[in-house]
C-alpha cells in the first residue's frame, strides 16, 4: 500500500476532532484531550459532543457535520454500534484519517468482521484511512498530539525521543513502551495498529520514515497482514539509513501454507520472515531487552559497514565472555598490531595486549593509561566498534570523572566510531557517560549482541549492487496441473534444465529412448494424477539394458494401476542416469505473506531430517543464489570437503536464480515447485532437476 | 580430593589470624580485620605484625609462633616474597587453613610457577590447605567472616542471603558479586579460588553444599582444575539438594586433546562441558544474568519433578512470546482441561481460556477474577509452575495489592508450586510480592528461562536408578599401538563385536579368507604405523571375486610402501562388507578435565560436517547409551524414518556402554579409541565395527 497524500499528516496533525469528546478526563473520551492540553499539543482540538457547549475548557460541536473545519484527523472514541455511522459522516466530509478505539470488530469473529467491512467501505468511498479498529491508537511525543486512550502520554518519566515505536497489541504494546522508557529509550512516536482493517504496520513505517523526529524504528508484531506493504517500507526505511528492529513472535505457529507442497512442509513460515527480514536489514530481535538494547545503541547513529569489535577490560574473565559472544555472532575481533602490543607492554608490563586488551585492575591505579591504550586500539587495532570493560569503577568517586575523561578524549579524536561501556554505577554517574555519548550496558553479553547488530545495519545501509534477476520470459502455465514431462519443459524455456529424457506412451519406444540416451536409465511413471511418484514406487533407477527397460515398463504401469486405479497413464519418462553428482532439492512456495519465495537444500537426510535449507523471496540474481547455496549447513559436500568433487555451484545458482524469475513470471496460480533432486555435477558439468513438480491454484 | 578435616572451618572459622595486619583499615592487610568488626564477627581476631601492639585496636602478636592459639584460619597478607616463610610458619604451627592474597605466582609463569610449588609443599608438610594464591580471598556474611581484601563485604546494599558464590576471577568475581546483589540474589558466602594451587572449585562447592546457610550455589569458572574433583562436589550438590548454575566460559578454546585422534577433534572440549553438567543436573548459564536469574528464582526451592507451565495473561501477545520461549526451552504447556475453559468462558466471556489463559485487560476492572482463574489452573490444569504476565499493574496503586492479595490466596492453598510473576512498579511494590513468595521478573523470555531451569533442577534431584555400566573385565593394553586387528581383538573380549574378518599375511591367504566369509568383502592394509587408512587409499570396498582380491592385496601393499615407506607392513585384512546398514562413529577421548569421554555420532558427513554428536563420561550402562543415540539430530535415520528400516539401536547402545567400561578399565594410559565406522545392521541383526584404532600414550 503506497502512502496517499492524505495520510501524511496522521501522526502530526494540524487539527484533530474528537468524536465523542468527555469532559472527565479519565474516560476514554476524554483521555486523548487532557492528555493532548497537558503535553501542550500546538494544533487545534475540535470536541464534538451533542449534549455539552465546551468539553474541558474547549468549544465543543454537536456533530461531525457541525465541525468548523476539515480536521487533517479525526479520533473515533465512541461505542462499537455509533462507529460506522461516525466513519460514514466523517468520509463524507473529506477527513483524511481516523483513528478507531472500539472493539469488537474483527477480533472477535463472526459479526464483526462484517462490520469491519463495511466500516473500510465507508471510508473508502471518501478517501479517508483508517488505524484500527480496536486500536490503542497513536502518540507523538514530539509535537504533543495524542491520539490515544492510553495513560503512557502522561506516565512519569516520559519524554521524547527518536525511536519511533509500532506495535500491533495495544497490551503488549504498552509493556513496551514502559519498559522502553525505563530502559532509556524514548519514543518519537508511539503508535498501536489494533486490527490493520486499513492502515498495516507497513504504512505506519513509512510514516516513520518520514518523520523527522524518527531516527530508529521499534516494531512488535504478532502476524504480518500486508506482507508487500511492510517489504516496501522496510526497503524504504534503509534507503533512508534508519535502522528497524523488529519482534516478530509466534515462532511456534504452523504456517498456512499449501499441505500438498513437499517443500512447503520443510520449515514454517518463521523461516521465511527470518529470510525477508535478513534480506532487508532488519534485525529480528528474540525478546523485549534485546529490542531494547539494539535500539537503544542504534539511536548512536553509528552503523560500521565492515564491524571489528577491540575490546578493553580490567578482568580476563569479561574478556573471555565478551570473546565467546562475539564468536557465537560472527563479529570479528582481530588481534591488535604487533608493534602497538609491544608498546602497551611497555606502558603496562602486566597487560595482556593482544585483544581483548586487557589492563587488569592495574588502570584504577593508573586511569592515565586509558587514553593511551584506547587510542592505540582506534589507531592502530582500526577497530569500528569499542567495548571498554570497567565493572564497577562507575561506583568510586575519585576514579569514575577521571576515567569519563580519558575516554572522552579518545572519542573526540575518533568519532565515528561505536563506544560502548559495561560499567556499574549509580544512576546519574552512568547517565553522565550517556550524555559523554558512551552507550552503558550491564551484562557484556547483552552489549556485544548490541554491537554485533549495528554492523548489520551498517553493511545494510552501505547497499550493494546486485546482479539483476534473469529474465524468463512469459510463462503460459497450462490449464491443469501439468504432468512432469510437461513440467520440465515449462522450466526448460525459461532456461531450467533437466536431465535428458524422453516420454515414452510405448514399452517400444522407452527401448528405444533409452538406447539412444545411454544406459543406465532412469524410468518413471507419467501421469498427471500421480505427484510424489517415489511414494506408489513409481520411479526405477539404474536400469541397465534393454531386458530391464522392457520388464521396468511392466512393473510401473502395475504399480500406478494398482496405487492410483482411477489416474489417466501417459506412459512411462525414460532420463539419464546422472552418477557422480550431489542430490540438491529445489523449490518455490507461495508464501501468504511474502508472495513466491525459493528454497535450496541438500537432499536426502539434510532436508527431510536435519531441515538444513534457505530461503529468498522471489525473484533474486545468482550472485544471492551462490550465497544461500554456501550458506546452508551442508555447503561443504558441494564445496569439495574431504577430498570431494566440488560440485557445479555457478550452475546451480543460475538454476535457483532462473527459478526464482519463473515463480515470479508464472503469476498467482502458481502455488509450489518442487525440485527434487537437482544433481549437482562436478565442476562445469552443470546441475539437472531430475523430478519437476508444478503445482498450481 | 576429598575434604579433610581441616577444611571444615574454613568458610566459618571459630578465630582467624591475620598475618601482615595492618593499622589502616584501608590497605590490604587492614580491611579484612576493619571488614570483620564492621560485620560484627563473633571469632577471635588475632592480627601479627611486628612493629605494632595493637592493630585496629586488637592485640597484636609479633609473629605467627607467637600466636596465643592455633586459629581455625590464617589470612596471608604479606608481599610476594615473604609468603613462602609465612605459610610454613603457619604449616608448622598446625593452622588448617591459610588464604593467601598475594600476586605473583603461577600467574605470572616462569619462576612464579616454581615459588607456587613450594608454597603448596610447604603447606601440605603441615598438613595446611591453602586458598589462593593470587586469591580475593572469601567472605561469609552469614557470620561476618571476611577472609578476603576487597569491599564488597562493605559495600551499600550488602546484606546476607541463601546463596553461595564461587569464582576463580577475582576481578569477574567482584562484577558479579555486585551485579548479584543489585539483582536481588544476595550471597551466604562468598569464595575467590584464585590460582587454585591446592583448593580448587570442587573442594568449595563441598563445602557450600556442608554449610546450612547456603541452599543455591552459583559458580563462575574460566577454566577447570580438577575435572573429577568438581564431578564429585556436584553430585553431592545434587544428593543434597543443592542447585547449582555454573558458568564457565571460555567456550571457543581449543582443547588440548590429542590431534592424532579423528573423534578427539570433531568437538571443542567444550562440548564435552556440556555433557558433564548435563549429567550432573547441573544448569549452565551463558550469561551472568541468566546465571543470577535462575539463582534467584531458585532460593524459592520448588524444583518441579515434572514441569509444566500455566501462564495467566492480560495480554495475548506477551502469551505468544511466552509461548515461543517455553517452546524453544522444552518446556510444555499442555491446554486447560475443556471444562476448565468452559468454566472460565462463563466467567468471562472475552477471555481465551486454553492456556496461556488470556483474561485481556478486563482482570484490571475486576481483579477478583485471578483467584478463580489461577486456582483453576493449578487445580485443573495441575501446572507445576504459574507465570503471570500482569504488565504495569504494579504501577497503579489501587490495583497492585488487590493483585497480591488474591494471587496470595491461590499460593496459599498450592504453596508447592512455582509462582513466577512478569510485573513493572515501583521497587517497593515489587518488594511486596517477593515477601509474599512471588518472584518477579521484568521480561518474560527471562521468566520463562528460569522457570524451565527450575524442572531441570528437579529432574535431577528426583533421581533415577540407572543401569549399571557393563563389566568388561581387565584390559591388557599392549607395551606398542596395537594393529587393528589387535584393537578388535581387545574389544571382542570387552564384548565389542567387529565385522567377521581375517588377517592374512599373503595373497592366497586372503583369497581363502573372502571365500569362507563370503563376497562381497572389505580389505585393508594391515600395519600398526598407519592408523587412519583411508587417507592413503588403504581400504577397499566391494572386493567382488578372487581376482579382484588379488589385484587389492597388491594395490594396497604397494599404496602402503608409497605412502609410508617405513611402516611395518603386516599383510591385509578381509572383512565382511556390510550391507543394509547404517554408518556410525564411536570413540573415546581422555578430556584433559574429565578422564574418558565417549561419543556417538551417525558417520560421513553427519561427524564431518554437521558435528552431530553426543557426549558422556565413562562409563555408563545401555540405559544411557540409548539416550545418547536418540539425542542426536540424524537419530530418525536410525529410527525408520521416511521408510527406512530401523537400525538395531538396542545393539548399538550395548557396543557403546561396553566401550565406555573398557575405555575405564583400559586405564590412563588409553588417549583414544576410534569405531568409524560401527555399522548398525537392522534391528535384531546387530551392529558391528569396521574399524578400529586404539591410541595409546
Amino acid at each position: 500500500m503506497t502512502t496517499t497524500p492524505s495520510l501524511d499528516r496522521l501522526l502530526a496533525p494540524r487539527s484533530v476532532a474528537v468524536i465523542g469528546a468527555s469532559d472527565d478526563p479519565a474516560r476514554i473520551g476524554g483521555r486523548p484531550i487532557a492528555s493532548m492540553l497537558r503535553l501542550g499539543y500546538a494544533g487545534r482540538i475540535l470536541p464534538v459532543n451533542p449534549n455539552r457547549a465546551t468539553v474541558q475548557g474547549l468549544t465543543a460541536y454537536p456533530s461531525v457535520d457541525a465541525l468548523p473545519e476539515v480536521p487533517d484527523v479525526a479520533i473515533v472514541a465512541v461505542p462499537a454500534p455509533q462507529v460506522l455511522a461516525t466513519v460514514t459522516a466523517l468520509a463524507q466530509r473529506g477527513v483524511p484519517g481516523a483513528i478507531l478505539f472500539s472493539a469488537g470488530f474483527a477480533e472477535v469473529g463472526g459479526e464483526g468482521v462484517a462490520m469491519q467491512a463495511e466500516l473500510v467501505a465507508a471510508a473508502r468511498q471518501g478517501g479517508m484511512r483508517l488505524l484500527g479498529p480496536n486500536s490503542l491508537g497513536l502518540v507523538n511525543l514530539q509535537t504533543g498530539f495524542v491520539g490515544s486512550f492510553s495513560s503512557f502520554a502522561t506516565m512519569a518519566g516520559v519524554r521524547p525521543g527518536r525511536v519511533g515505536i509500532v506495535s500491533q497489541s495495544g497490551a503488549y504494546g504498552s509493556h513496551l513502551v514502559a519498559t522502553a522508557m525505563e530502559a532509556g529509550v524514548y519514543p518519537s512516536n508511539i503508535v498501536m495498529t489494533g486490527n490493520e482493517a486499513d492502515l498495516t504496520l507497513g504504512d505506519i513505517v513509512r510514516l516513520m520514515v518520514a518523520d523527522p523526529n524518527t531516527d530508529v524504528i521499534a516494531l512488535y508484531s504478532e502476524g504480518i497482514n500486508d506482507g508487500n506493504g511492510l517489504v516496501e517500507a522496510l526497503q524504504a526505511a534503509r534507503a533512508a539509513r534508519k535502522p528497524v528492529v523488529m519482534m516478530k513472535v509466534g515462532r511456534s505457529e504452523v504456517g498456512g501454507a499449501a499441505a500438498r507442497s513437499h517443500t512447503a512442509s520443510i520449515a514454517g513460515d518463521d523461516a521465511v520472515v527470518d529470510a525477508v527480514l535478513e534480506e532487508l536489514g532488519v534485525v529480528r530481535a528474540r525478546t523485549t531487552e534485546e529490542m531494547l538494547d539494539i535500539v537503544r545503541l542504534a539511536t548512536r547513529g553509528v552503523f560500521p559497514q565492515n564491524n571489528t569489535l577491540g575490546v578493553i577490560t580490567v578482568s580476563g574473565g569479561a574478556g573471555v565472555i565478551v570473546s565467546d559472544a562475539a564468536e557465537d555472532l560472527g563479529l570479528p575481533m582481530p588481534e591488535m598490531p604487533a608493534a602497538a602490543q609491544q608498546r602497551m607492554l611497555e606502558m603496562l608490563p602486566i597487560c595482556a595486549p593482544r585483544n581483548p586488551v586487557d589492563t587488569t585492575a592495574q588502570f584504577i591505579n593508573d586511569p592515565s593509561l586509558i587514553t593511551p591504550f584506547t587510542e592505540a586500539m582506534l589507531l592502530e587495532g582500526g577497530y569500528t566498534s569499542v567495548l571498554g570493560f570497567f565493572s564497577y569503577a562507575g561506583s568510586t568517586p575519585e576514579v569514575a570523572p577521571l576515567l569519563r575523561g580519558q575516554l572522552s578524549k579518545v572519542r573526540e579524536r575518533f568519532p565515528d566510531r561505536l563506544y560502548v561501556l559495561v560499567l556499574r554505577g549509580p544512576r546519574d554517574v552512568l547517565d553522565s557517560y550517556e550524555a559523554a555519548g558512551f552507550t552503558v550496558f550491564e551484562d557484556p553479553n547483552r552489549a556485544v549482541t548490541a554491537i554485533a547488530a549495528m554492523g548489520r545495519f551498517g553493511k545494510a545501509f552501505a547497499g550493494r549492487t546486485l546482479a539483476p534477476a534473469p529474465e524468463v520470459g512469459a510463462v503460459a502455465l497450462p490449464a491443469q496441473t501439468p504432468t512432469e514431462a510437461q513440467a520440465k519443459r515449462l522450466l526448460a524455456d525459461a532456461g531450467i534444465p533437466s536431465a535428458p529424457e524422453r516420454a515414452c506412451a510405448e514399452v517400444e519406444a522407452a527401448v528405444a529412448a533409452a538406447r539412444e540416451i545411454g544406459f543406465p536409465v532412469v524410468m518413471k511413471i507419467l501421469s498427471p494424477d500421480i505427484l510424489h511418484k517415489s511414494e506408489i514406487g513409481g520411479v526405477l533407477l539404474n536400469v541397465r539394458d534393454e531386458q530391464a527397460v522392457r520388464a521396468g515398463f511392466a512393473t510401473l504401469l502395475d504399480r500406478a494401476r494398482t496405487a492410483a486405479p482411477t489416474a489417466r497413464i501417459e506412459g512411462v519418462l525414460v532420463a539419464r542416469q546422472l552418477s557422480g553428482g550431489v542430490e540438491c532439492i529445489m523449490g518455490i512456495q507461495r508464501d501468504p505473506t511474502f508472495g513466491p519465495v525459493a528454497m535450496f537444500g541438500l537432499g536426502g537426510v539434510f532436508v527431510e531430517i536435519l531441515k538444513d535449507v534457505v530461503f529468498h523471496r522471489c525473484p533474486f540474481g545468482e550472485d544471492v543464489a551462490e550465497e544461500m547455496i554456501r550458506s546452508i549447513k551442508g555447503a561443504p559436500l558441494l564445496l569439495g570437503a574431504r577430498g570431494r568433487p566440488v560440485a557445479d555451484v555457478a550452475a546451480l545458482a543460475k538454476t535457483l536464480s532462473r527459478l526464482s524469475s519463473f515463480a515470479v513470471a508464472a503469476g498467482p496460480r502458481l502455488q509450489s515447485i518442487d525440485l527434487n533432486p537437482v544433481i549437482a555435477m562436478p565442476e562445469g558439468q552443470g546441475a539437472y532437476a531430475v523430478d519437476a513438480v508444478i503445482d498450481l491454484e
